[in-house]
C-alpha cells in the first residue's frame, strides 16, 4: 500500500492515531470534570442523583451552576472542533500529505486544544481563549482545504 | 489485505462496522424521542413550531420542560460517548487486534450503551446510570491505550 | 484495491470527501455565527468575555438570548446530524455502494443540510425545517441498513 492508506504502514496515519487519541481523550476527560463540579457543588440536573448524593432526601435539582456550565461549555467547544478534527484528519491522512506537513498539522491543532481546556477552565482573560480556539479552526480549515483539492463532484 | 485493513475483508472491520451503525442509530433515535416529548408537552424551543402546533396562535416558546430535557440531556451523553467510541473504534480496528478481543469492546459497549439509555429515560436511581456510563468510558479508554501502544509521535 | 477501500482510488471514496468536508466545514461555520450573534447582542456566557468587550466593566453574563440560542441549537442540530453522515457515510463507502446510489445520498444529505440551515436560521415556517430535517436522516438510515447488510455479529 502506498502513502495514502489508512494503514499503521503509513507512517502519517501512525502519526495521526496517536494525536487523534490524545484529543478523543482530553474530551472524553471533561466528562469527569463536569461530575467533579456537580458534586463538590452539590449541583445535579437528575433527581435520581439528587437522590444517591444528598442521603436520599429529595432537594431540587439545580438547573444551572456557574462552574458546572463553564466546564460544560469547554466539553461542548470540544466537541464541535475536536470531533471535525478527527474526520477531517482522516480525510486529510488518505489524501497523502507530506509527513511533515501533516505532523505540523497534527501537533499545532493538539497543543492549542490542550491550552484551550487550560485557558476555559481557568477563566484566564481574551484573547487567550481565542487565539487558542482560532489556532484550530485554522488547522481544520487547512486539512479541509487539502481534502477538497483532492475530492470530485 | 492483512488483518488491520478498514476493509469488510477484515473480520474486525465487518464487525465493527455492526456494532457501530447500532449505536449511531440509537444515538439518532433520540432525536425522535425529543420531539415526542417536544409534541406531548407542547414545549417548543422554537416561535414557528409553536405557531405550526398550537392553531397557529402566538404562544411562548417553552425554554425548558424537565421530560425533554431529560432526553436532551441522554442525547448529549451519546454524543460525548457514541462518537469517540465510533472514531476510537476505527483506530483501534486499524491497529489490528485479535478478533476475540475487538468483539469484546464492541458488545460491551453497545450493550452498556443501550442499557444507558433505558435507565436514564425511565430515570432509574443510581449507580445504574453511573455503572453503564463507566463501562462504556472503560471500553473507549482500553481501545484508546491499544491505539497509543501503536502509534508513533 | 478494490471499490471498497478508503483510498482516493475509489471514485465512491473520492467523492464523499468532498461532501463530508461540505458539510463538516458548513458545521463548523456555525460557530463563528454564534460568536457574531454573541457580540452584537452583547450576550457573554463568560465573565472574562464580558470584560474584554465592554470596556473592562464587570457587566453580568447573559445566559439565555433568543438569538444567539436559535444559531447554538441549529449548530446542535448539525452535530446530531453531519457527525452521524460522515460516520456512517465512511463504513457506507467501505461496504461498496455503486457510485451512482453513493453520489445520491451524498448530494441529497448535503443540499437538505444547507436548506436546513437557512430555513432555521430565517425561522421559516413549519414544515420546512422538519422536512430538510427528515431528508437528512433518510439518507443517513438508508447509508446504515446497506452497511449493516454488510457487516458480522
Amino acid at each position: 500500500m502506498g502513502v495514502t492508506s489508512l494503514s499503521l504502514d503509513n507512517p502519517v496515519f501512525s502519526a495521526f492515531v496517536t494525536y487523534a487519541v490524545l484529543v478523543i481523550l482530553k474530551t472524553m476527560i471533561m466528562s469527569f470534570f463536569t461530575a467533579y463540579q456537580r458534586m463538590s457543588n452539590k449541583a445535579f440536573s437528575n433527581e435520581e442523583d439528587v437522590a444517591s448524593f444528598k442521603g436520599g432526601k429529595k432537594f431540587e435539582v439545580i438547573r444551572y451552576h456557574p462552574a458546572v456550565e463553564r466546564v460544560r461549555r469547554c466539553h461542548q467547544n470540544d466537541l464541535e472542533n475536536v470531533i471535525p478534527f478527527v474526520l477531517l484528519g482522516l480525510l486529510y491522512v488518505a489524501s497523502g500529505p507530506s509527513l511533515w506537513a501533516a505532523l505540523l498539522h497534527f501537533r499545532i491543532f493538539t497543543v492549542t486544544r490542550f491550552l484551550h481546556t487550560l485557558i476555559y477552565l481557568n477563566g484566564v482573560r481574551q484573547p487567550a481563549r481565542a487565539l487558542s480556539f482560532l489556532s484550530g479552526v485554522a488547522v481544520n480549515i487547512s486539512m479541509a482545504v487539502a481534502v477538497l483539492g483532492k475530492g470530485t463532484f
